[in-house]
C-alpha cells in the first residue's frame, strides 16, 4: 500500500463525551498506522437524514480506499443489521437504516454486505455501543486489507430511502424544504439547478423565493454580494439552493430552519425546469 | 518501536480557543511523527471528577505505550505536582489532583513519579498554562521513548480519590447518583451489575428505580426496545446502569442530571447484592 | 523530508457540518501522508481579529516547514485574494483580508504571493468554498514542497490591520479592551506588560483595575491563588493581562465580555509605560 490506511468517521455521538475517543482507541488497537479523520460528530441525534446528508458532502474528496465509518444508530442492539457497503474507491461501514443513501444515489456499483463475522468484533458485543465494538473494529480491519467478503454474505434488500425532493405544486411554483443550517446560518434547501435552471442561469424574471417570513427576489453569486440585512438566493458548495445574508443569519432573518417550507415561484414567460 | 508513538489528549480546555492547538504544535515539534489523538476536551471546566471518568472510559482501548495526557488543572501553577504514572502498557501525564483516580483503581502495577526533570519543560513555564509547558513536551519525550524515571522520583503519596459507591440504605433500597449525562440525554449513574445483580439478571421482582420526576419500572437490552415516551433502565457501554428512552433524552423526561439521586428499590423476596 | 508534512486548520468553519471533513478529504487525496492538526474551528463567524488572534497564538509551536492554513473568509467569491505568506520557518495560506495581521507583527522576513496558479486548485471552483477549493489543495502542494514561487507573484500591497492598542487616556490611567473570552470566561485584554511594567513587576501601588461592574485591586501569579469569588488580574499565556476568577468565569462575575473597555488606574507615584 502507498500510503497509511485512512479511515474517517461521521457520527452523531458530539465530542463531549468518550465514545469517538474510545473508538479511536480501538481502531488505533488493530491498525496503528492509521489516519483517523473526523468528518463530523454533530450529526443531530438519532437523524438518519441528516447523517446522510454529511457523509454524502464530503466521503468522495478522499483518496481511493478511505474506509468511512458511519454511525448514527438509533437502532443499536435490535435486529438492524450491520452493514459494509463498498465500491471500486471506498468501503462504508454503518448500520443498516439508510444512513447511506445518499451514497448509494451518487456512488456506483456499490456492494453491500451484511456484516456477521463475529471474530472481527470486539468482544464482548456490547448492545448500546456498537460503533466500538462492531463499527470500529470492522473498518480496522477493512484498512488492513482484509477482503470484504471476509465480513459477510452480500444482501440486496438493504435500507434506502429517497432524499425529499422538491415538487412543483402549481405550474410556476416550486416546494422544497431546508433540510439544514449551516454554522453561518445558511439555509441548505433540496433545490437544485436541475429543479430550476432558470433561478441559476440568471434568466429568472420576476421570480419570487418564499420562505419564514421573508420574500426574497434576489440570486447573488457570493456571500459577500448581499447589502446588509438583505436575504438572497445562493448557489452553495453541496450544490443546492441556499438562503443567505452577507455577515449575517439568513437563519434568523427569515425565522426558517430545519425542515422549514420553501417556495420558488417564477414570474411569466419563464418554464420551470430542464 | 513498530508504529508511530501515540499520545491521546483528555482535557477541559473545551475546541474554542487555541489551547490544543498549542499543545499539539509543541508535542509536534518535539516528536513529528506523533499521532495525536483527543479523547474529549469537553470534560466539565475544574471538574476532577468528571475527567477521571472521561480517561477511565477511553484509555484501554489504545494499543500498549500510548502516553495519556490528562488535564484538568485548577490548581495550576500552585504547588501542586506535575506527575507522570506509568503501568505495563501505558504512560499518563497528568496534574497530581486525583484525575487519574478511575485509572489508578483499574490498571494494574501503576507507578507514579513527581515529575521534576525541568529540562524537558518548553521555557520559559507559564503559571497558567502547564499543558503547554509541561504535560504536552514530557508527553511527548516519553513518546521518544526517554526513560520514565529520568522525568522524576517515584512518590507513594500521589492523590487518589475513591469515585462515589451507590449504598444500601435500607435493606432493600440502594441508593446512587447520576454522574453523567451524555450526549443523547441518557443519565450514566454509579450502580454497577456487582450492586445488584438481581436488577440485571432479569430476577428482579416488581423493582422500582427512582430518579427525578420519575419512577422507573422496566429494565430494557436495547434503547430502541422503550415505547415511546417510555424511561427505562439499561446496562450501558461503561459498565454502569443508565437511565434512558428510545429517541429521546431521559434527562428531560425525569428531570435529573448529573448529581442527581437515583435509588433502586428492590420487590420483595429478591436479595441485593452478590 | 525528515517527517511527513504538517497542515494546520483555523477556521470559523465550526464542526456541525461537513466542512472541515471535505478539507481534510482535498488534503489528503493530494498528499496522503500529511498530518493534518485541527488548531480551532471556533473562530466567531466573519470575525477576522478573532481569527488573527487564534493562529498568532499557536503557530509559532509547530515544527520547520508547517503549513497553516486560516480561513476566515467572510469576502468568499469577490475579488479578496488568496494570498500565501511565507517566512524562513512557516507557510500562511489564508484570504487576504488581514487575518494573518499579527502573524506579519510576530514572524519576521514574511513574504506575501497572491495565488492565481489555478491549476492547483480544486475545478470547478465554488464561489462559497474557497477553503476546499483553493486553500486546502494549496496547502497541499506545499506540503509536497511544490516551491512557493510557482503559485504566484509576490505582492507588497497585502491587507494587514493593527490590532486595538492600549492608550493612556490620563496621566495614570491606561485604557485597553477585552479581546476575548476564554472557555474558563477568563477575559483576555489587549494589555502587556510593556504597557504597564509596574502592574506585573509587583511594583504597583494602590492601583485599580476597571472592568463590567468590578473594580479589581489585585494580581495574582495563579489562577487558584484567588479567594473564591473574588475578580483579579493575571498574566496569562497569551502574554497579556487577564481578568480571572478561581474556578469561576470571571465573565459572569463581572458582566464583562469581548469588546467591553478595561481600564488601569495606578496610584499616585507609581510611572506607567517602560
Amino acid at each position: 500500500m502507498a500510503h497509511r490506511p485512512i479511515i474517517t468517521l461521521t457520527t452523531d455521538f458530539g465530542t463531549n463525551d468518550h465514545f469517538v475517543g474510545a473508538m479511536k482507541g480501538v481502531i488505533l488497537d488493530i491498525v496503528p498506522d492509521a489516519e483517523i479523520v473526523d468528518i463530523c460528530h454533530a450529526v443531530q441525534a438519532f437523524d438518519v437524514l441528516d447523517g446522510a446528508l454529511a457523509i454524502s458532502q464530503a466521503y468522495s474528496y478522499f483518496p481511493s480506499r478511505t474506509v468511512h465509518v458511519v454511525v448514527v444508530d438509533p437502532g443499536v442492539g435490535t435486529a438492524r443489521r450491520p452493514i459494509l457497503a463498498s465500491s471500486e474507491k471506498y468501503h462504508f461501514v454503518a448500520p443498516d437504516n439508510g444512513v447511506l443513501s445518499l451514497v448509494y444515489a451518487r456512488e456506483e456499483g456499490m456492494r453491500v454486505r451484511h456484516i456477521t463475522a463475529e471474530h472481527y468484533f470486539l468482544q464482548p458485543v456490547s448492545n448500546t455501543f456498537h460503533a466500538r465494538d462492531i463499527f470500529a473494529p470492522v473498518a480496522a480491519y477493512l484498512a488492513k486489507e482484509v477482503d470484504s467478503h471476509k465480513f459477510g454474505e452480500e444482501v440486496e434488500d438493504y435500507v434506502k430511502f429517497t432524499a425529499p425532493k422538491p415538487k412543483m405544486v402549481e405550474a410556476n411554483r416550486l416546494r422544497g424544504v431546508v433540510l439544514k443550517v449551516d454554522r453561518f446560518g445558511n439555509l441548505i434547501t433540496n433545490i437544485t439547478p436541475q429543479d430550476v435552471p432558470a433561478l441559476f442561469g440568471g434568466a429568472a424574471n420576476g421570480f419570487k423565493i418564499l420562505v419564514g417570513s421573508r420574500e426574497i427576489t434576489e440570486m447573488r453569486a457570493a456571500y459577500a454580494e448581499g447589502s446588509p440585512g438583505q436575504v438572497f438566493g445562493i448557489l452553495g458548495s453541496m450544490g443546492f439552493l441556499e438562503i443567505a445574508a452577507n455577515r449575517a443569519a439568513a437563519s434568523q432573518l427569515t425565522g426558517a430552519g430545519k425542515g422549514s417550507e420553501i417556495s420558488v415561484v417564477l414570474g411569466g414567460g419563464v418554464a420551470a425546469g430542464a
